[in-house]
């Protein structure tokens, strides 16, 4: 029930006029009464001013029979320019990556029809019935599965983000980049996936004890492929068949697409045929060329799994127009690969001070997760910022700790802290700060 | 990681061949060593007599480059027989209902293009520029609102079912229906849903201590309205303007639905033009002619809106057919309008015994609860049954006391223990049980 907001709610928790988050942890807090929202067509709190709004004049689209029922249903017209941005090759169109437009999304699923996409040479058209999955190798019995024997199999779904290695890769830019949020940070989305547990699939098989490594294999015509060790893929790996309660899109693997839960996007590997069961990586193109950075120390990184937590404010954001001084829901996801993300601070003077935002339940491990503040901006020039930390106590890094780190050579994995710039005509960009 | 079996995990837990759901509870049991899967193309388990499968032959798919980019993606050309069921009327095609093919999806989430469908005039095509939500009646001060205006609130989301009061009410026939479980019971979905707390709106205009109920109102052409208690809307009901991370489908009321959790489909209007704060329910055609039901006593039901705890086997389920004595994966879903699930139990042999299914998680309040058991058909005549227990404590009744309960007249809110009979061939028919 209504819980009214006491004037102390309304005292700022942090600097640069952050509102405490209990302001937005119960649905019925009086937050109209905290000047919070500007609406358009608001009357005068005066009753006795207050003009009649009675009973609008009905619209057109009331005064004659709506369409039929549709077998399967599609977004209104209105809605026709939240699509994926696409940036691929000339030359080759089926290389390259189309981005979901994460300012355009609310809570934590992402529609699949707008879950992003990397590909090296398009979508193939498969047949699900003369599509196989085979395992061999270092195994007892090699085994070829068709995807009527795995929809027989015992399943799970769960809700997990996907993020490609290279996602956010021009953070390393020297100049920051100026694009919508999901135009730069995009490569990353969040479905219910659901199928079998790969570890029922290798124990049929009998994975022989010098077996260490896995190459899978898509069935596209890059014949895309990468390694992943035996342990991983038994603890808790999947067979996806389907993405958010339908089978899974062309786009995202059809009809199968393993799923490495908080694993750079890459060793997803979409199409799925092939499981080579080996004592050592296959040293593909995808582990040696890509994925592989060299190190200030001169050193390099590989085999680097793991998405690190991550956070992003998706509302106000780069590219979109302040509407003057009012108080503004912050919003954003944060994600991380180690498990569940345990807190997201915001700031809004650049990171001099910090408030904790609230978190949408669920809150579930290597999942997005929605947060939410409360910021009163006065219309002074302003930087946003969120940081993330989860549950192993990992936490977000700015960026010159990041760079330092990794070095002028850095391009996968790029995780820091984001900064919006506000000015004081409401404009938002992108800075490093 | 990895558990084995041991033998006692397959001595039946219940009647009639079920397995304890500790089978099913962790993704490393070796459940193929429990015979639990019969792959079409398994091989020899006795590695002498394996054959070699190797890297099979390559489809013509991998030999040519494949689809470029999409901004809006889609499912494959041979998924295009899963779609909604239509029962509509032939004289007025807007009039209807279209059913979630329940049997086909997988995990908690309905994809937005199949969930299901109740209109009484058709789909009106609404522009939001021109959308206005108006709040009057016993009110401190009117107002309206655009879809703009609703963009800047602070918002929630939340994965909830909806159901139509009406769905499974074919369970009132003298003789079991004999439809696919979809075309059945399919008029629920769930979906993650994202807007406003309607209780901040509703203390901006405020809300006169007299006021007792809300009257909504639909922008469709039949000008749906329903009345509902100010309590439960100040409670946790949500103006939505997001159905699974996007904008609301047409079908699902773009561009603003009320979602009132856990209550009968009907309440949640779509379309939402208006809201008429009063002190008394407006008895529209939705709350007397319909959804007001004569009970045995002489009384009548009325403005029963909660739907209390229902679960349903999708898998196996009536229309299908068994493929032979082997162990299966029973699923289904599960819900309450009451809170989350507790438990659900199944039964093979009718209901004589029971054994407790494993739950997916996460099992959030008024939301799909995936449920899975393992169960091993001896090929012998079965009836399976499923029954939800919610956190209240209530436990779906069996059909014979819900009928003596209600009575002949019965028409909504059916939720009685659903019985799949299989026959020694392994057709699976709907039966009364």
């Amino acid at each position: 029930m209504t819980t009214k907001l006491s004037p102390d709610d309304l005292v700022g928790a942090a600097g640069g006029g952050l509102l405490h988050r209990r302001v937005l942890l119960k649905s019925g807090l009086a937050l109209a009464s905290a000047g919070f929202v500007s609406v358009g067509h608001a009357t005068d709190t005066d009753p006795a001013k207050a003009p009649a709004i009675e009973n609008p004049a009905s619209p057109s689209w009331m005064h004659q029979p709506g369409s039929p029922f549709s077998g399967y249903g599609v977004p209104s017209k209105f809605e026709n320019r939240i699509v994926r941005s696409i940036g691929s090759n000339r030359d080759l169109p089926g290389n390259g990556v189309s981005w979901t437009p994460l300012e355009s999304i609310e809570g934590i699923i992402t529609p699949s029809s707008l879950h992003f996409e990397r590909h090296h040479n398009g979508v193939p058209d498969i047949d699900p019935a003369q599509h196989r999955l085979v395992i061999h190798g270092l195994v007892r019995a090699p085994l070829s599965f068709t995807i009527d024997d795995l929809l027989r199999y015992p399943m799970q779904s769960q809700m997990l983000f996907v993020e490609c290695g290279g996602n956010s890769n021009a953070g390393w830019h020297e100049e920051p980049i100026q694009r919508s949020v999901g135009s730069f940070h995009g490569l990353v989305s969040c479905s219910e996936w659901a199928g079998v547990p790969l570890a029922i699939l290798l124990d049929q098989v009998g994975i022989d004890p010098k077996a260490a490594w896995v190459i899978a294999e898509g069935a596209d015509a890059a014949v895309m492929n990468v390694s992943l060790p035996v342990s991983k893929l038994m603890d808790d790996a999947i067979v996806a068949l389907y993405q958010n309660g339908e089978r899974i899109r062309p786009e995202n693997g059809y009809p199968l697409r393993l799923i490495v839960p908080g694993w750079e996007g890459v060793v997803n590997v979409k199409w799925l045929r092939r499981l080579h069961i080996t004592d050592q990586p296959v040293m593909a193109r995808n582990e040696t060329a890509k994925y592989t950075e060299l190190l200030p120390s001169g050193k390099a990184r590989m085999f680097t799994f793991v998405m690190e937590a991550k956070s992003l404010i998706t509302s106000p954001s780069s590219g979109q127009k302040m509407r003057g001084p009012d108080v503004y829901e912050i919003k954003g996801l944060a994600w991380s690969g180690r498990g569940k993300i345990k807190k997201v601070e915001v700031s809004a003077d650049g990171g001099t001070s910090w408030m904790e935002a609230a978190l949408q339940e669920p809150v579930l491990s290597r999942c997005f997760t929605r947060f939410r503040a409360a910021w009163k901006w006065n219309g002074e020039p302003a930087v946003l910022k969120s940081r993330a930390t989860d549950e192993t106590g990992y936490v977000q890094p700015e960026r010159d700790v990041l760079v330092a780190e990794r070095g002028r050579d850095g391009y996968f994995h790029y995780n820091a802290i984001v900064a919006w710039e506000i000015d004081e005509d409401g404009a938002i960009r992108h800075v490093y700060a």
